[in-house]
């Protein structure tokens, strides 16, 4: 019996030739593969059936969540997809005790509409939101727009159930806040791109849904300002920021270019814009008076008032209605369209240390102008991270990989990351190579090697 | 040339012998053995050299910081101790990245110090901090009293440097906030009870230190109305709360008994007891008035009055002076102490699903009453948390076994944890190996001989 029926044998619903080539394609069309054949188990002891066939007969598997990487961490060239799609159950929300356990298919919107019935959310939100699934959020530690607050996928997430390479299911479901009865297994997985195991469910954390915002353009005399500010907000209103994000004037020239329909409140022509925006679910703050303002915005008026006393703000415009705020937001998010807008572009998703930010950026723009005196930047950052998006467009295609390069020497050289919250796939291997600790690469591959002795799990993805 | 002379050739500072008593008994007299040697060294060098030589002979190496662990993880009987006792020095604090580098051998207190100068804090505090080194923290994940705002070790530590086994150093001293570049090595360091590697260094987390506390003392109809409470005054306080604590009934009357200096502000009459604290750094909460009372406290008295009005809260006393704070401090610090005055004792440091505790303390208190009608129980819990510190006394003193085998099956059962803060060492390896997924244990036996595989680095502890 050849591999595919003894697969349709444990895994009736296989998809095999021209209805595989939807998943055979990455959502951004850079990696196009063909795979052997999908599978879409619907329980967790199909996803084991699975997984010891494979690992018995060798043939590669690739976990699959809604497609939206931008890594290529699910290119299948010959393996078999194995689909959580069909494993979309939130199996329990337990308002209580600020829980939600689901299965790894769950889409992550669908979450956010579950919990919103209790009054509470899933704080992981990004623009893939409606198509991804938690096991590619888990399997990725996707970061998003909530991590200043919330933090990654990795404290988001209480518990996990895994398939490992040879079929053992691994219980790891736990819903408890300590727990320290051995190693970490946990986090080992998050994060590990499905070359460890098959997360088939998780036990994650739900907090108070916010009831009013308070959100902001400003404009800081510079970066070092910028993250005083930052630490200042935080103080001051104990913790509440869930948006700070950095616009410098590339970034606002090129919006004025590309999307000429959306206007910045303080307008164009500076140096270091900042979006901002803070959030509470504290009935104190949210509460309207007649003219339909919360206490909360009045906070953050007073507040920046106070700051632009002490220098840290140059001038500031607050959202006055939704729709004002919808505008302020509508031109944080153009960033993935502005970003690439004009080619050739090098995508850089970087983190520093919050404090070497500002160097970074200058000793980047001073690196670049040597190596092509034409280059030019579009650079917005999650702030509050230290994560930058830092995206080039050198003056000749020749020069993408010395930039990269150059740029990445630079990240390295300050204790940074090439890669912040993407991940490795297939797209940032040559940089694990160049730039990760080779004694945490040989420890990795020591990891890789325990867990998928026989190299089955998405093979050739995350290790170089 | 035998195996102390070579260690002495590599490591100077070396103790044998009577100098080695004191490190070869654990503070609590439980665990007392006799150390090879005992080992000082003054860098992360010096101990990759230690390393080298122990994995090349096979002489077992204990890992040791403070020395105040609670498992007898640092039980050395024939092996050499690795003090990290002199790598003691605070490398920098960056207070505009909120963040601080300590070498591992740094105290608790100390690194609290120098981050009050700077107005921040490392929010991490138990009793034992005026002894407890960085490295014994990171080593066992340490919990304490501020989890439920700031999470445990693992939540607090963005990097790390480890000394392998055989001498290899692994570099992960990231201070960055999102780091996608390959498998999550520090969590898995992290809570390892040197039994993976030895940690030398850390990056730490800082937040800004609170000006303001208002703290009660509060008694609620029922475990249930508890968690309501607890997630009602997290909603309405925009996640100040910085202690809930419980204290039922066995709880009052042992108080009573073994501290009748310490009276309860509502009495001893009562079946669940609350002890509670918020604090903030912002400002408008902070500023006291002419009687010196802050807007946090009047903000925690009205809240509380509602809640009284929903049901959730029977009555409630609130700290007038710090006198009275450090009175009802007293009363819940209390606990090592009350909990341990009658013998025999059965300590139990658990954890369950916040929303179980109430069904998992019905259950206990029924099945021991059928195995011994006449135990008592004396009761703590950081209840924000779940986690439980459930002392027994049997009647008996042959009935400690059944009784912790009896609370244990209870736990496990309702996917609780044996071991919520303390961790393993040697006290709860017959709780890894009776209560611990197989798969699970397997697995981490598997990254144990990846890390380890001369098994040199602290043997027989962690893993059963």
């Amino acid at each position: 019996m050849d591999i595919i029926a003894r697969l349709k044998a444990v895994s009736p619903n296989l998809l095999t030739g021209a209805e595989t080539l939807a998943y055979g394609r990455d959502w951004i069309g850079k990696h196009v593969t063909t795979p052997l054949a999908v599978l879409r188990p619907a329980t967790t002891a199909e996803v084991a059936a699975i997984l010891a066939l494979c690992n018995e007969t060798g043939t590669p598997v690739v976990p699959m969540g809604g497609n939206t990487g931008l890594t290529g961490a699910t290119a299948a060239e010959g393996a078999v997809i194995l689909s959580l799609e069909r494993m979309n159950r939130i199996r329990d929300i337990r308002p209580e005790a600020r829980l939600a356990v689901v299965e790894a298919g769950v889409i992550l919107q669908d979450l956010h509409e579950a919990s919103a019935r209790h009054g509470l959310r899933y704080p992981m939100s990004f623009g893939a939101q409606g198509s991804a699934r938690i096991g590619g959020t888990l399997a990725t530690n996707a970061g998003g727009s909530n991590v200043l607050r919330y933090g990654n996928t990795r404290d988001l997430c209480l518990g996990l159930e895994v398939v490992l390479a040879d079929g053992r299911v691994l219980d790891l479901m736990s819903a408890l806040h300590k727990d320290n009865s051995g190693y970490d297994l946990r986090d080992l997985m998050i994060g590990s791109e499905g070359t460890l195991g098959v997360i088939t469910a998780a036990v994650l954390k739900l907090v108070p849904a916010p009831r009013a915002h308070a959100t902001a353009m400003v404009t800081v005399p510079g970066l070092s300002a910028a993250l005083r500010l930052l630490n200042a907000l935080q103080e001051r209103t104990g913790g509440m920021v869930e948006a700070f994000e950095y616009m410098p004037r590339d970034y606002m020239a090129r919006l004025a270019r590309v999307r000429p329909d959306l206007t910045p409140p303080l307008g164009h022509d500076h140096d270091h814009t900042i979006f901002l925006e803070i959030a509470s679910s504290v009935p104190r703050d949210c509460k309207a008076d007649e003219d339909g303002r919360v206490p909360l915005a009045h906070h953050l008026e007073d507040t920046l008032g106070a700051l632009f006393e002490e220098g840290l703000v140059s001038d500031a415009a607050l959202a006055q209605s939704e729709a004002q705020r919808a505008q302020m937001w509508a031109i944080r998010e153009a960033a993935a369209e502005i970003s690439t807008a004009e080619t050739p572009v090098v995508i850089n998703d970087l983190c520093l240390p919050l404090d070497r930010v500002e160097d970074f950026l200058d000793r980047a723009a001073t690196a670049l102008r040597r190596l092509d005196p034409g280059f030019s930047t579009c650079v917005v950052a999650h702030l509050g991270d230290g994560n930058i998006h830092y995206t080039v467009t050198p003056s000749d295609a020749a020069l993408c990989d010395a930039v990269m390069d150059t740029v990445e020497d630079i990240v390295a050289d300050m204790g940074g990351s090439f890669s912040a919250e993407h991940g490795i796939g297939l797209a940032k291997l040559p940089s694990m190579r160049r730039r990760k600790d080779p004694v945490a690469l040989e420890m990795m591959r020591a990891v890789k090697a325990a867990f998928d002795p026989k190299g089955v799990l998405n093979p050739g993805k995350t290790l170089p």
